[in-house]
Parts: C-alpha cells; sequence; structure tokens
C-alpha cells in the first residue's frame, strides 16, 4: 500500500476520533484511554450493556459507524475478528483517514484461519487506500490532541521525537519511561503485524514531519529490507534515527518467532547495515531514551575530546574510565588552561588534569573552571556531574544552569549534566532539577556510564551523517 | 605491619571512641558522624571554641587523649599533620586498638614533605603495632554499633556484606546505593593510601569474620600482589570476593595518579588474574551492588539455563536477549512441561516456549506456571519479571513471593525477581516490593540488563571456586 502523507496527517492529529468495539469484556480501556482526546470522541457499540456504559462515561455512542454525523479521521477498531470486515467495509464508505487495528488473531497466530484472515484484511483495505495501522497493536499516541495507547500516557504536552515499534508494550514502555526522564514524544506508533502500514512507512512519514527532530524505534525485524534501508538513509540525511533491534542473540530469535514472527538477521550484519545507512543500533531501551536526549537536547557533537568536572577521587576515575570505555576521550587540557587553573586551584587531595576534581574548596570555583574548560581548545564537549544530594545546596542549581548555558552559547560547546542518585529522596530531587537543566536546553543523564555512552552515540549519528553526505 | 585481628574486632566494634581534631573547620563533621555510636564517645580538643561547641553537642571533651579515663578501641584522628605524630604517640601510650587517620597530605600530595611524613607515621605505627587505618581515608562504617564514614550513613541494621574501598567517595556512596536497594553492609573500610593496613589485610579480615558472607572492593591497585593474590584465594575459598577496579582504561589511569598514584596494569591481564585467584571482576559500582546481592540473597547458582517469565510480547524478546547475551541460556522446556502448559495455556497473542508470555489471562495462572518451570529439569534458575505498576494490584505482590520461596524451597532452584520502573512513583513501589521479596529472601534488581548480569556473575563464582578447589 502507498503510505499517504495527508491522511496520517488527519490520523495522528485527528479532529473527529471513533472507538468501534467498546466492551465489559476489553474494560473499555480504547475509550477510557481516549477521554483526553480534544476533538470529537464517538463510541460505536450494539451491546445494551454496553451502550449504557458508554454513555455513563459522557461518550456519545452510535449503533453503525455510518449514523456519526461528520467526517471521521482515526477509527479505533477493537471488535472481535469475524467482525473486522464489516467495520472496515464501514470505514471505507465513510472515507475514514486512519484505522488502527487493536483486534488481534491474525498472521501472529501461526494458524491458517488467523493468516487467511490477515490477507483479506490486507486485500480490502488495499483496494481503498485505507490507511490501517495494525492490526494487533497500540496504534497511535499523540499527547497534544490527547489520543493515547494506554490510560497512563501523559498529555497536554509535545516534543520533537518520533517513536515507532514493533512491540505495544515497549511502545507504551517507552513513552513513560522517556517522560518521567524529560525526553516528549511528539508521535508515536505501535504498528503489530504491518500488514499494511509497515516501520519504513512510519519512518519515511516522520522523516517529512517537521515536528519531529529524531525518530526511535523497536524493530524485531523488517518485510522489505531494500525500502528499509532506502528510506533509513534518507530520514538519516534529515534527522537522527536510532533503532534498538530485538533479537539481538539466539534466544531473543526464539522469542521473537512466537512475538512477530519475523525473520532472525545476525547481529553484526544488522549493526553494520543500519550503520551504512545512517542509523543509530543501540542495544537496550535505556540507550534509545538517552541517546534520543543527546541528540534532540544538544548541538552537534563533531568531536571525541571531553572535559569533565563536578566529581572527585574514585569519581573521576570513575568518569575517565566509562567515557574512554565507550570510545571518548578525556585528553590533557591546554597549558593555558592550566595556568588559568593554577592561580586558584588547591591541588591537595583534588587533581585537576581531565577530569577537574572539585570535591574540596575548588567547588566554589565552579564557574570559572567550567569557562576555562569551555574555552579549551583541545576540548570539544563539557559534561558537569553532581550529585543529587549536594545539588540543592546554597542555590548552587540555578548557578550550576546558568554556568553550563552560557559556555554552550558564548563557547559554542555541547554541555550536558550527570546527577547521580542514591535513592528514591535523591530520585524526586534529581528529577526536578533535571527537569530544570532540561527546561535550559540541557539534557541530564542518570549516571557516568549512559551520559557517556549517550554522547558517543550522538557523535556517531554526526560521524556518520558526514560519510552519507560525502558518499 | 602484620595484621592483628583481635584489634580490628575492637577497632571495628569498638565500645569507646574518641574523634581528635574536631572543629569549626572540618564542619565537625567526624563528631557528628559517630552521634549514632551505641558505646561511649569522647573527643579531644584543644582549642576553646571548640571545646564549648563540642559540648553544646552533649559530647565529652578532654584536652589530652590519655586524660581518658578508660581503655580506648578506636581514635578517630582529624587534626593537621603536623600534630600526627604527637597524637600517635599518646595513641601507643595509651594502648588504643584502632586509629582511622582522616588527616590528608601524605604521599598522596607527591611532594617530598608529605612522602617523608608518611614514612615517619609508618615507621612509628609499625613499631608499636598500632592499626592504622589511612591517612587521607573515610575509615570504618559499622551501622550496627553505630560508628560511620558519613553523615547519612544508615545505623542500626546490618548485613552479610564486608566492603573495602581505596576510595572515600565510593565507600560512602556505595553504602548509600546498596542501602537503597536493600544490600546491607556488615562491616566496610576506606583505606586511604593503604601505609599500615592494605587492601589484603581487610580482605583477610574479612575473609574470616563469620558475620560476612562476600567481600566487595573498589581498588585502584595492590602494593604487594603477591601477598594480595595469595588473600584473595584463600579468601574465595570461604566467600565470594567481588572487585570493581578503577582505571580499567588509560584515561582512568591518568586519574588514578592524580588519585592514589596506583600502578596502571593492563585491564585483560587484571581480569584474568583476578579470575584465576577465584575473585569476580565488574566494570561499574551497580554492578559490584547486584553481584553481591545475588551471591548473598541466592543459593549457589550451578548452571546457567533460566527460565523466564511474567513478561509478554516484546518485553519476552529483550528479556530472551539480555540473559543470552550475557552468557546464559533460555532453553526449550522439557515435553512434560509443555504438556503440563497446554492444559490451560490461552496460546493467542503470547509465547510459552521460554519466557513464557503472562501478558494476558495466563497471568491468573502464575503458581502453576512458575512451579513447572521450577520443576522443569531442563531449568536451573527461575526469574520472575513484574512491572512496578502493575504489582500491588489484587495483592498479587503476596503471592508472587509465596510463589518464588515455595519454588527455591521445594524445587531446590534459586529464583530472583525483576521490577521494572518507569517513574519516581514506580520507583516507590518498587521500593517497598523489593523490600518485602528480599525479607523473605530473594534479591530483587531495577531491569532485565542488571538482573541478568549479577546471576551470570554469581554463577561465574560457584564455577571459578569449583576450579580452584581441583587446582
Amino acid at each position: 500500500m502507498k503510505v499517504d502523507f495527508k491522511k496520517l496527517d488527519r490520523a495522528f492529529n485527528p479532529r473527529s476520533l471513533v472507538v468501534v468495539g467498546a466492551s465489559k469484556q476489553n474494560e473499555y480501556q480504547w475509550l477510557s484511554s481516549q477521554l483526553t482526546f480534544k476533538g470529537k470522541l464517538y463510541s460505536v457499540a450494539v451491546n445494551p450493556q454496553s451502550i449504557e456504559d458508554i454513555k455513563a462515561m459522557g461518550v456519545t455512542n452510535y449503533t453503525s459507524l455510518l449514523d456519526v454525523p461528520e467526517p471521521i479521521d482515526l477509527v479505533i477498531v477493537a471488535v472481535p475478528r469475524a467482525i473486522v470486515p464489516q467495520v472496515l467495509d464501514d470505514c471505507i464508505r465513510k472515507n475514514v483517514a486512519g484505522v488502527h487495528m487493536f483486534t488481534a488473531g491474525f498472521s501472529e497466530t501461526e494458524m491458517a484461519e488467523g493468516i487467511e484472515a490477515e490477507k483479506k484484511l490486507k486485500a480490502q483495505a488495499e483496494a481503498a487506500n485505507l490507511q490501517v495501522i495494525g492490526p494487533n497493536c497500540m496504534g497511535l499516541y499523540n499527547a497534544m490532541v490527547g489520543i493515547r495507547q494506554f490510560p497512563e500516557q501523559p498529555v497536554g504536552m509535545s516534543g520533537a521525537l518520533g517513536v515507532i515499534s514493533q512491540s505495544g508494550g515497549h511502545a507504551i514502555n517507552f513513552s513513560l519511561d522517556a517522560y518521567a526522564q524529560g525526553l516528549y514524544i511528539n508521535k508515536s506508533a505501535s504498528f503489530g503485524n504491518g500488514t499494511l502500514l509497515d516501520s519504513a512507512d512510519f519512518l519515511e512519514y516522520f522523516a517529512q514531519d517537521p515536528e519531529i527532530k529524531a525518530v526511535a524505534m523497536y524493530l524485531e525485524g523488517v518485510k522489505d529490507g531494500r525500502r528499509f534501508l532506502k528510506v533509513l538513509k534518507e530520514a538519516s540525511l534529515k534527522k537522527p534515527v536510532i533503532i534498538w533491534k530485538g533479537g539481538r542473540t539466539e534466544e531473543g530469535s526464539f522469542a521473537i518467532a512466537s512475538h512477530t514472527g519475523s525473520m532472525a538477521v545476525p547481529l553484526a550484519v544488522w549493526d553494520a547495515v543500519i550503520r551504512q545507512h545512517g542509523g543509530i543500533s543501540v542495544p537496550t531501551m535505556d540507550d534509545l531514551i538517552d541517546t534520543a536526549k543527546a541528540l534532540i537536547y544538544m548541538p552537534p557533537i563533531t568531536g571525541i575530546r571531553v572535559a569533565v568536572t563536578g566529581g572527585s577521587g574514585g569519581q573521576s576515575v570513575n568518569i575517565a574510565d566509562a567515557f574512554a570505555e565507550v570510545g571518548l576521550r578525556l585528553p590533557a587540557l591546554t597549558e593555558q588552561s592550566y595556568d588559568k587553573l593554577r592561580e586558584f586551584y588547591s591541588i591537595v587531595g583534588g587533581g585537576f588534569r581531565n577530569p577537574v576534581d572539585t570535591g574540596n574548596q575548588n567547588r566554589f570555583q565552579m564557574k570559572r573552571i567550567i569557562d576555562i574548560l569551555a574555552q579549551d581548545t583541545n576540548i570539544d564537549n563539557v559534561v558537569l556531574l553532581s550529585l543529587a544530594r549536594f545539588i540543592m545546596r546554597n542555590g548552587q542549581l540555578d548557578d550550576f544552569i546558568e554556568m553550563l548555558a552560557d559556555a554552550r552559547d558564548s563557547r559554542k560547546k555541547p554541555v550536558m549534566s550527570i546527577i547521580a542518585s542514591s535513592n528514591n529522596e535523591d530520585l524526586k530531587i534529581a528529577a526536578e532539577a533535571s527537569q530544570r537543566f532540561q527546561d535550559k536546553g540541557i539534557p541530564v543523564f542518570p549516571s557516568i556510564e549512559r551520559g557517556a555512552r549517550a554522547m558517543r552515540n550522538a557523535y556517531e549519528y554526526y560521524r556518520l551523517k558526514t560519510l552519507l553526505m560525502a558518499s
């Protein structure tokens, strides 16, 4: 099927939305997830008990889609499989833009009946150029217009990230984790069996969407490899595409066989091919979040030379190891920088090669230290480490934010912050501090190791993009 | 110096403790950290202002150590370096068991004066067989008797872990992180320059301490490699020794040069030698915590075949990848197990090869599933995955704990739980649930990846121990 951007625009930004098949059996989950929808929400159900419950939820119900008295942008289908053809028929007659097919029981069952039903579904939708998401998926999420995949997804804000996931569970978990870490999603699609619209279609659509600055994907496989790679390359030239591939091991591939049934690809081959086409391949969901955050919040990372300050002693060793282990470098500063540091630096118990220790009275000179690092010609990027249990003391959080923003703006160096936490109280403080850093466009990472990997991955994107442009 | 276990027993479990040199300059930190001490706490200070402040803290002050009217088990020294010889002289006359020397400015400064002062300190202590911890360190922590390295360290409980750290910062951060994750420390030593008592001495002491079931170390290097390895081997035959080595990279080694000045060792050589002597080498503090938790909470892990349940769909793929990537296996179950699962298993949308999906109505059969997995002869270990946002529903937490404890006790299989969280609210729930699991001896890990690495490391210990016993 040809992906229709105009119809997808309507499906992702609907003004009218109909849930077909809300019932006690599915706990009205699809209707209750959409109660935040800002446009006109309708239900189509025929069971008298369901109709009563739906009305009690404050939603207008019709017994046929054809009765809905206006054009429909998006339909969510949660009816049993047997009724799908009839519902699709109504969607086509009603000239619906997009259909999210939650209903399962198709080819993923690996049973003849389900496979046959999916073939019919495909033919029916293709003939009418109906944009079908799914079946067997959690559909679309757009926080700004209030359409959701899960009742706990946040609404009312918007970000710069597009998400494409072959797993509904991962799409939902990703959105909750990312939000808690200050990474906001613009649009998300869980596409399930990908019978009509597949990963490449959503990627092509997100690539041309001006609201989306980076794309994060969870994939278990791709159906048309050639098309996917062509779209990936075109997208990567415009914006970063970060891909977490499930089935990185033989055991993972077995699990995929019972999940989406995608073909196994040796990991080394996958990684190499993705890289050749400008994509960033990552091994975990945390890496997906962190890398997207680094790419969205930071200016282009074009060098691997990092200066770090804020830690001390054993922590400095830990920092140096963590950044070097992912391929970044902590070089010596210029002699001019050391001369400037020596003017005020207390040397006992604290090194100042790089990392520059501040677990001592030197911490009161943080502004001077960060400015020296940001000006240093041996240094490409500046990182500030803090412990959550200290960061709120004496108003230093505001100072830190100002110092880093200034280093970035007047010295043109990418900056990031790492806030380490020990317990839940720390995590609460870190969440608040992170929000304030990120409001000023400075990304915060919850551990040294995660910050280091995120920076390396962001660097990798710009390096690959340069290679791609030259090829 | 010969390590004196009897004196160390007194130093780690003091009945009397004296802080020498509490002053406004050091913010009375050493005195305020010990206010939780259950024995008799005294101060020795001469400055009239300090004496007044110390009395206001409710602590009895003397102007000389010799005036303290009873035997002294532990002295914490926070005086300027110049006064150290005189204080040590008093400690020797008073026949003090152990001295924690917080005072810095010795060989770590790399300056002639400091190096000379350390030589004198060493000679003075050695001649009297005075057990000196430090200098330049955060000393001892024993939560049960209330002696601490930092005022926020928890007191009043006790665990089975011994901690030995070349960095005071890491010793403190480790204790706070571990406590928040339900891993309790029995005794901890930050030994700084290790002038008298070094890592090998504390390891030898912890190896014979019946309260300590496992030892976690942070090291940047060892002074007497032969002795350290001999002690490591002897200790490893008795209990697990997990070592996080700083300076894993060239950049880390540079940072070590300004921290403890330990010699650089190529990582591959270090890892191989540690392994040959039964030690578990880990790359991060999180791994140190997780591995200790797995080893302390679980019975011996003697096989790599793991069965996992509790997840679904994409999560099952993630689980399989994470366990396989660290070298564990998720084999197919026996045919008998599949027969038993088929009796009730709803197959649509959920695999049951392994991982056994329960993101559907099969979750109501969790007890049967776990029992089938625990009985399966293809399976060595059982893992249960939950999401924090679901675990408190319908009293299932208690059921989960009972099911796993039963699988462990009646089927003799190691069990672990993984509770994944998305946000701070989840983390609060996870902390409570983890506490309850761990009260029943079932370790909980905060992510699939961390649980997998911990189990693999625990397996590695028992494998290496078997090799060591055979050699």
